[in-house]
């Protein structure tokens, strides 16, 4: 007889909860904030077919779907605490239940993110986590808070992610070894949380990416009332990427989404601080441009000619 | 050309936020509990098919996913703060998105709970919120608390929304006035927030309905090492269910699930305490049965005889 949804909470999703006052099996979870702390809120759905394969091993979708929402409290400078999972399946699998839950609970762990709450039940497969951080008042990175002149970084690589999506869809043949490591960006991305922290009181404004540089950008530069200067040239990539074709690079690296690094804003000034945040969190940090008064963003090649700007953002109900 | 997903978010639900410090249009919300106050956090995930018939009308669908997620804070004692969103949908359908944040928006009015964040994708329709209520530390009502002794109470009917399921599955008619009745307790419960709060030191003990009354009482007796005796023919039910055979009436009441009543358990001498929350939230409070030292749960009719319990609860992944 298969697990009735209380027996499969109990079994694969029931912890002791060491930071929340109560955890899972009440009707709430109930925790607070350390005194003189803001709670940071975020809620991702995942949709199979649209973040994720239906290939992908469930600890990497567990990993993943987590990843994702822990990316949201990095781009904030927020530290993660709990988080509830919402879980609709169209029936229930233990083989996939057990390795979703290593992959969750193994990120959570290492991030000290306590898992509080949630809910299951029957239906296609759909993943809803909303995750809590907590942040001293008035230091979120916001969106808000680039200012013109400000230089204009972006962690890790850039691309990757979606040159394997590429893969999977039959436009761009990989070998082996190369493959398993733009596969395990896009299917086990590192949320940046520790740069996320080192960044508060640093960077002027901070976004994660998820649709894609340019798409997320123009939040930011929307929001802040600025435009950019965005040296294509310049933007991290793996060694796989920068092996391929240049038109390739480029659409991967400004238009490619899923890769969950972050970008920010900081004042010239503060260059060493930000290379210092990026060493406290071992994580790369690249120069990618610079904040103008004028609106609009500007896209140069390594030689400082205009390239021309026909990348799209993923778009959730467009592509 | 149809609406993108940051178009819709910003259309039907961005919202100016008074408690919160930041809402909807960051990479996180922010906000924070009163000084002093524990925070309530719950989700629930709400699927075509399982959760609401692709008959409901957008708004009362709307009023739904919230209700069932007050009716989770109502159960812990829990006042309303804000609420996150995620929706998937088949695609952007704009009459629906309208109904659909109109009905949410109002329930979210009434009950002064901001919208402050969430996801919008493409996928199978799937709705799931996660709410934020407040409380002052150690008050919330646990389903652990129930003592030997204690009476036990329900608020309002329980049973119609059953009732109307039923009517929708073809195996109970029903003329149209009496049915618009019930399906409107089905489609649109009202969660019972008030009497929530005003049971806050009284209740010993609650719980919300949604699997139906035995299977979630079950919850309570278990947690808190518990049996009960409960009167079946005290069940309050509404005039349309009472006109109905007796056997269709003890199975909407005992286990028909989606009412999102509370059942809660009080010392006999604070009777007179819940009748005054009942009074001060307006809501119909009946005595439906005693808790024992005794494990397990009888149920016996209006003339003490005992009744046999064939009754099941609503499991996600088995009925």
């Amino acid at each position: 007889m298969p697990l009735g949804e209380f027996d499969l909470i109990a079994k694969y999703f029931t912890r002791t909860v060491t930071r929340a006052a109560l955890g899972v099996g009440d009707d709430c979870a109930l925790f607070a904030p350390a005194p003189g702390m803001q709670l940071a809120v975020s809620s991702d759905m995942l949709v199979e077919g649209r973040h994720f394969l239906p290939t992908v091993a469930p600890d990497r979708l567990g990993h993943k779907a987590l990843a994702v929402n822990l990316s949201d409290l990095a781009a904030c400078g927020a530290k993660p605490v709990a988080f509830t999972l919402a879980l609709a399946m169209p029936r229930v699998d233990e083989r996939f239940l057990d390795g979703f839950a290593r992959g969750l609970l193994a990120l959570a762990d290492a991030h000290e993110c306590e898992l509080i709450g949630g809910d299951t039940t029957q239906g296609p497969l759909n993943l809803c986590i909303t995750v809590f951080g907590e942040l001293p008042q008035g230091q979120a990175l916001l969106r808000s808070g680039a200012r013109a002149g400000d230089d204009l970084y972006v962690s890790g690589t850039l691309g990757d992610a979606r040159l394997a999506l590429e893969v999977f869809r039959g436009t761009v043949a990989l070998a082996g070894a190369a493959f398993e490591r733009v596969r395990v960006a896009m299917e086990q991305p590192q949320p940046r949380v520790a740069l996320g922290l080192a960044l508060r009181g640093v960077a002027t404004s901070a976004i994660d990416i998820s649709d894609g540089l340019l798409g997320d950008l123009a939040h930011v530069l929307r929001r802040s009332g600025v435009g950019a200067e965005l040296q294509v040239d310049a933007l991290p990539r793996s060694d796989v990427l920068a092996a391929l074709p240049e038109a390739l690079q480029r659409d991967c690296t400004l238009a490619g989404g899923d890769d969950y690094e972050l970008v920010f804003s900081a004042a010239p000034g503060d260059a060493a601080r930000v290379a210092a945040a990026a060493r406290s969190a071992q994580v790369a940090v690249t120069r990618i441009g610079r904040l103008h008064a004028d609106a609009g963003l500007r896209l140069i090649d390594r030689h400082g000619r205009p390239v021309a700007h026909t990348f799209g953002s993923f778009d959730h109900f467009k592509s």
